[in-house]
């Protein structure tokens, strides 16, 4: 049972998305959640779905590929690129649903120490135009980003 | 000689650079020349300053790093990753000045057949804030676009 809220907020006048959520655990841990394909399998995405990571170069210049599945059936494919691995700080990516390739985002995650052991991230996600927001944010990945985030509670309380 | 403009476009409205230009080649060799490195450190930049690529693996997922030098001397460094990697016709890639590294740009080039051997590269960035915009279109960053596409059309030219 998790008493941190996400927080996802949109601003009309930018084609933006952001994330504010808190996680109880210090930055090291949450910045590995992210950047280890070991322990993002196990939180990433709604809890019916299974990730099943292809490619994962979680380095300054690599890139990924992962894709959703549930009831033994392919939902959707994912793949992007590291632009920056800043560890416990910062993490720079680029994210492509391939069902739309062309709606690319490039998304920033923002690590700050709360101290007491507690992290928030801040992922602040941009994409070309307002409309390819609108697109992403009615696609319904909010459910996918909270159920994800309490997956990840679950993982980092787990130790 | 060129008579192929460089048109920088900036929209009042989103945090966006579109940087249009047409080439001389088909999209073919055009698309080459932003994707092999030993091509790419020949026209990339202003016509005073050498590229020196000192990582570059160009396809879907990999990453480069460069330095600017002139007369000797080191003036900047850049990376970033590429997201995608679309042969002939999308190439969509991040791009960063260590000067500022939280200041990521996501930059897209679409090649467009114009038939009769010409090309049309439209180049669109896309950053965090409209105040990130306006400092790199304030960073001098055109002279350096429009010499580089300068060489790129001798390259072309010449190849």
């Amino acid at each position: 049972m998790t008493t941190n809220d996400t927080r996802i907020e949109v601003d009309p006048n930018l084609p933006t998305l952001r994330i504010i959520r808190d996680f109880d655990a210090p930055p090291d841990r949450v910045f590995r959640a992210w950047t280890d394909p070991d322990l993002v399998r196990r939180w990433l995405g709604p809890r019916e779905t299974e990730m099943r990571i292809e490619q994962w170069d979680g380095r300054t210049g690599g890139g990924y590929r992962y894709a959703a599945w549930r009831d033994g059936e392919e939902l959707a494919r994912f793949f992007g690129s590291f632009h920056e691995v800043r560890p416990n700080e910062r993490l720079v990516q680029t994210f492509t649903w391939e069902g739309a390739p062309d709606g690319v985002s490039l998304d920033t995650m923002v690590f700050e120490d709360l101290g007491d052991g507690r992290t928030r991230v801040t992922s602040t996600s941009v994409v070309e135009s307002i409309e390819i927001r609108d697109m992403i944010v009615s696609s319904g990945m909010d459910k996918g980003v909270i159920e994800g985030y309490e997956k990840l509670d679950e993982l980092l309380k787990a130790g």
